[in-house]
């Protein structure tokens, strides 16, 4: 299969999801009448945090390797990242039976490095900052000539995360919304091309963290911003838009709302205590957002994206 | 609907589940592959932590308010219960528009008592301890005339456990065992009449603490027993067998595991990081029951009944 080379069109989108099929679960769409009382609204949570890994990444990473040409394959992949890319990406490629090398800062909890290793990959430990990460793994890549599979600034990866949204919409139809989170974009962007191509009066809405809002300022000035802090506990939500994500993001995206620490947290415990299902900080964002701006979205019928599921049990806000 | 006196036919099952569909949720059957890997063997998760009030419980409670006469609805209902029964209750008892009064020890978490007024229930507090908690029953059923329900040695209420193993086997065929746990035994002897009637090949097993061990001694002997100590964990299995449950359990129950409050604990964390839902302590017993029994299950198809998901996010045991 070759690689996407532009914005994915519908027909990339559907292909991936026809590759990815066996490698991935089709997560359940869950509904809460109690948080629709709360909300004043109605919500279909499509939980991405029962994919496998625990994370919508699952979907991207599977495609990205899927993608590859056999000579790719046999040279395997390579990515820096502390967090479900770097799971995501080690599971998929010990599926194909390709080598994975990625490269973990020094501080990420060793739960999360022995998950890596538990799926075959080589983790390579460099030092806390970016300058290391992308140093180290320059040199891995000289020393084996992988492939580097960027967790979002890659159309395949895109497109993989656009199969979330695509099921959603095949299973709950006339949505209003769909709100996912916004990092560095794949999943929010690959969202936005589901629903632009399946459902276009569906509005697609990206929900961030105050404390990490780089899309929100970047959407709303049409030129790409830094972080200016990346004080959330949101700790999936850190990372900016890239050229790629945000290309799509300002084409297809109705708009970008923040949210402040205490609601990402209320956000979270209310799923915790009345869905009885577990979801990382970041995943909380959106449900915060639809809480936050109650009267946008009364009445409506509303998506929500749960991006995943991976919490330090240890270490609750609540 | 007149009331059930006898241990309760595949008809009555029927047709109580027919009569409660509109008051509770279908619950979903989960699967964890990695939870396979883990007991070596095939798991179905019968998932009544996302009931409605958070457990089972509002299966049989349901049924119970829904089987009174016209006369007996305007009088009311009561019970006394600090858990999951009270709540259950409470909510039937407002769905029908009926007065509920639940007395409720005085050390009962703040949060359940609140949850029971959220649903309309008029709560009396009575001391920590049972014979205060039946005195002010009893007095509180002379002054309002309300029928009592009791939690579990009540038909009504067992043929209404009973629909959680229907809906599991309606779903997922050929299982060989089913594994419940056991506390008053409403759930497991329901469920033990549902596979006796719809799939006789299938064997219940019943899952209780060590700690609170009376139905495996009663199991054993042949004649009930009482608890030695209720020091666990599983505050949900704290309760002794009655006799209508006791002879149903005799009958159509293939044996009763019991496991240590280590292997609760470790059993519940693993579900917690694995399947990402939240459920109780008691509602680990199953699933640690199948862990410390590896060899007997080993290879099998084991539907579990996870009871419930009503916990204290701020005092987790790990």
């Amino acid at each position: 299969m070759s690689k996407i080379n532009a914005i994915p069109t519908l027909q990339d989108i559907q292909e991936v999801h026809e590759r990815i099929l066996s490698y991935i679960h089709r997560t359940p769409v869950l509904t809460s009448s109690s948080l629709n009382e709360i909300a004043e609204t109605s919500l279909f949570f499509k939980c991405e945090n029962f994919q496998k890994v625990g994370a919508f990444k699952m979907r991207g990473a599977a495609n990205a390797v899927l993608s590859l040409t056999e000579e790719e394959k046999e040279r395997g992949v390579a990515t820096h990242s502390s967090g479900n890319h770097a799971q995501a990406l080690a599971l998929a490629a010990q599926e194909l039976g390709i080598k994975a090398y990625i490269v973990m800062p020094e501080n990420t909890p060793e739960i999360k490095k022995k998950a890596t290793e538990g799926y075959g990959a080589d983790v390579i430990i460099c030092e806390n900052n970016l300058q290391s990460r992308e140093d180290v793994l320059k040199k891995v890549l000289e020393e084996t000539n992988a492939t580097m599979i960027h967790p979002y600034d890659n159309y395949d990866v895109i497109a993989g995360q656009a199969t979330a949204a695509k099921e959603l919409l095949e299973e709950i139809s006339d949505l209003d919304f769909i709100v996912s989170p916004v990092s560095g974009g794949g999943l929010l962007s690959g969202t936005a091309l589901s629903a632009y191509y399946l459902s276009p009066k569906t509005k697609v809405i990206g929900a961030e963290p105050k404390e990490a809002d780089d899309a929100f300022r970047s959407f709303q000035t049409g030129v790409l911003q830094k972080n200016t802090t990346i004080d959330t506990i949101a700790d999936g939500l850190r990372a900016e838009l890239k050229q790629r994500t945000f290309e799509i993001i300002q084409k297809h995206v109705h708009q970008i709302f923040t949210v402040s620490e205490e609601e990402i947290i209320g956000a979270m415990q209310l799923i915790w205590e009345r869905m009885k299902i577990i979801i990382e900080p970041s995943c909380a964002v959106p449900f915060a957002v639809v809480l936050a701006n109650k009267d946008f979205f009364k009445n409506k019928k509303v998506g929500i994206i749960l991006s995943g599921g991976n919490v330090d049990l240890k270490t609750l806000p609540f």
